[in-house]
């Protein structure tokens, strides 16, 4: 099979999708079902339709488009990625597994090949977890691995955002595809460092999520003396620091810990903090390393509490199960990255992806490449045309394979 | 003199005021300038009418009620405190220096005594600094020992709210005024536990105000390992836990510090905190032991910043003196308490206050009254209509004292 991936092309897709955003660029700000994400949905469904391929979207939005096989009985192959970003992030994240993957449909297109299996591109709903606290809720809902009623204004927004339908005909059977592979930037050092252009993901990481609020009391900073207080943000700073301790606790490379939102009420200068409210995210590869940490975190808080005389009270947002990806998807990609002649290495994802959650319904691996400095979720995150073109390029052939192609 | 506190009245109108108000009661938010502040204003202004005083408003909309004496030409006595209130207050804080102090003009009238020095009631803008990030800068600009330039945005909004002409005309000169009393609550819990009606304040505990940033690096959450980490939030906690321990360091009771708002961006849980705003309270009556607590905190961001591989600057948006109540005036309220037959104990004030800056133009002095439990700054503050008519009682006597009044 010779296969062409049009980088040039692909790039100024990336740099078009981009300019949908709140943020000024080079930030890339785009929340599900905001304005800058229905405009980036309107621009990549019309590079859809431009390729000819037939657009589905679900009651939550996630976008499915097929490329008909010739024999359309068969389940589907499936490869995809999201669209949505996270507040000040970067231009790759997501976006250059859907572009990059309708890039590898098109380069199959152009080759002349006509897989048996259909291939169908799918755009999730929501990877990002900024709008209702928890991430791939598109994914989740397609695993049915979650009540869409834990998602608080759901049915509002979706539906101004002009989805309809029942959102329990979100979900799909468990042999609907045949083997799912999403093409992703590390958003790691690793392959940089080691100056190979391709990873294949062996095991993804699975975060647990969850929100932490402490009450203390509050009063007037100057008057209340210091031996007389139960400062909330006091607490709080013991918190994010256990929560750093306890990940570090671990001595395996492969857990972290982070405390990346933080709420201070009343939030004067002059007034001792009586509430916070705390978002925090501990992930590993081993699951039952990192509930052992999170069993930690939870002494740490019980710990505070008790000696500042303060309460402290955790809301599990999501303690989701590491996955396992399938060997035999994992070597139809070594085998489409040997034939091109790619250098790759067997890793684990450190960040979680909507993989995770189309590991439950079906056969499914992920194909990293390589980002600048393992940045990402900041404006600076950078993944070069070449490199990006070479994830493609082995995407395609790995789809053509698993989709039986033939010329 | 027999003079007579109407306290059920003073009630009313304390608890009309608190109706202006951006949050649900019992909580007040009335930060300056805005809808509440403005309306509240209106409500003060009709009771100064209703008295028969005359209002004069200076460019920054600090508001002068005079009841004119017998000999205008002489320097006035004036009384006053403050209407504006932080996020989620209480009623008390300032109202009961204005109210109460309208209150002491209004029995003092209802006596037929005549003043001899014009006796003045001051309503000073913004004693909070919620809005401008500094307190009191109607007193500061009214003593001269602030430039207007440092408020952003002041101009424009003193406008939209109606008060115009040159900021640098707000400046009183040093004689103008022959004394300044500030009634308050104590707005802590010595008075109530002493079973004392009366703090007769010598010294005032002046605060240092930093603004503290501090820049790490962001990524990732799940992908950035954790000894590549610089995350900006945990070195935060370092400093929140540093300034309760210098504050703790010096063993004097006098001495606290306080953390009351915190941003973190870019505010994502999955993202690691790029960056912290921190705004930090520091006071004590003693100069030399707070600035003693400051250089320990800026030495120990100076190790966080060091160890941790983060940026972190401070930015000093106020470093005052303590003040020192005038001998004389202090005498005049003591002995107007024993006149009465109340208990008064000599007392410093830990909380800041308007009367910090006027004592730096005029001799000056503070009436405490208990509050309940030494709460303020949130919305269960409380002081008894008793404890208040007390104040205002004393308050009275003492304006007639120092204004050489005759029956």
């Amino acid at each position: 099979m010779k296969l062409a991936i049009d980088a040039s092309r692909l790039t100024i897709e990336l740099e078009t999708l981009a300019t949908y955003s709140d943020a000024p660029a080079p930030a890339v700000t785009r929340v599900v079902y905001s304005d800058p994400d229905l405009r980036a949905r309107s621009y990549v469904k019309s590079l859809f339709a431009d390729a000819g391929l037939a657009i589905r979207e679900d009651p939550v939005g996630n976008t499915f488009v097929r490329w008909e096989g010739s024999d359309p009985t068969l389940p589907a192959i499936a490869t995809g990625s999201h669209i949505d970003a996270i507040p000040h992030a970067g231009r790759y994240d997501g976006t250059v597994g859907v572009l990059g993957g309708l890039e590898a449909i098109r380069a199959l297109q152009r080759s002349g090949v006509r897989p048996r299996r259909s291939i169908e591109l799918i755009v999730f709903t929501a990877e990002e977890p900024t709008r209702y606290g928890i991430g791939c809720f598109g994914s989740r809902l397609l695993a049915g691995v979650l009540d869409p009623k834990a998602l608080s204004g759901l049915d509002e927004h979706r539906c101004a955002a002009g989805f309809q339908g029942d959102v329990a005909g979100v979900r799909l059977p468990r042999d609907h595809y045949a083997a799912f592979v999403e093409l992703h930037i590390e958003q790691g050092p690793l392959l940089e460092r080691a100056g190979v252009p391709l990873g294949i993901v062996t095991a993804i990481a699975a975060p647990a999520t969850w929100h932490i609020t402490i009450e203390g009391e509050g009063g007037h900073a100057g008057a209340v003396l210091m031996p007389d207080r139960h400062d909330a943000f006091c607490a709080a700073a013991e918190v994010v620091l256990a929560v750093e301790r306890c990940a570090n606790s671990t001595a395996a490379i492969d857990t972290v810990g982070t405390i990346g939102v933080c709420n201070v009420f009343p939030g004067a200068v002059n007034s001792i903090p009586s509430g916070v409210r705390l978002e925090m995210d501990v992930r590993d590869i081993d699951l039952a390393r990192r509930d052992e940490v999170l069993r930690k975190i939870e002494q740490c808080c019980v710990d505070i509490a008790r000696r500042r005389g303060v309460q402290i009270r955790k809301n599990v947002i999501n303690a989701d199960a590491p996955a396992t990806c399938d060997p035999a998807v994992v070597n139809v990609l070594a085998d489409a990255a040997d034939s091109n002649g790619l250098a790759y290495q067997k890793m684990v994802s450190r960040a979680y992806h909507d993989s995770l959650f189309m590991a439950r319904i079906a056969p499914t691996a992920m194909l990293f490449i390589p980002c600048r400095a393992g940045i990402s979720h900041r404006p600076d995150e950078y993944a070069s045309p070449e490199g990006i073109a070479a994830g493609a390029l082995v995407l395609a052939e790995a789809l053509a394979t698993l989709a039986d192609a033939t010329a």
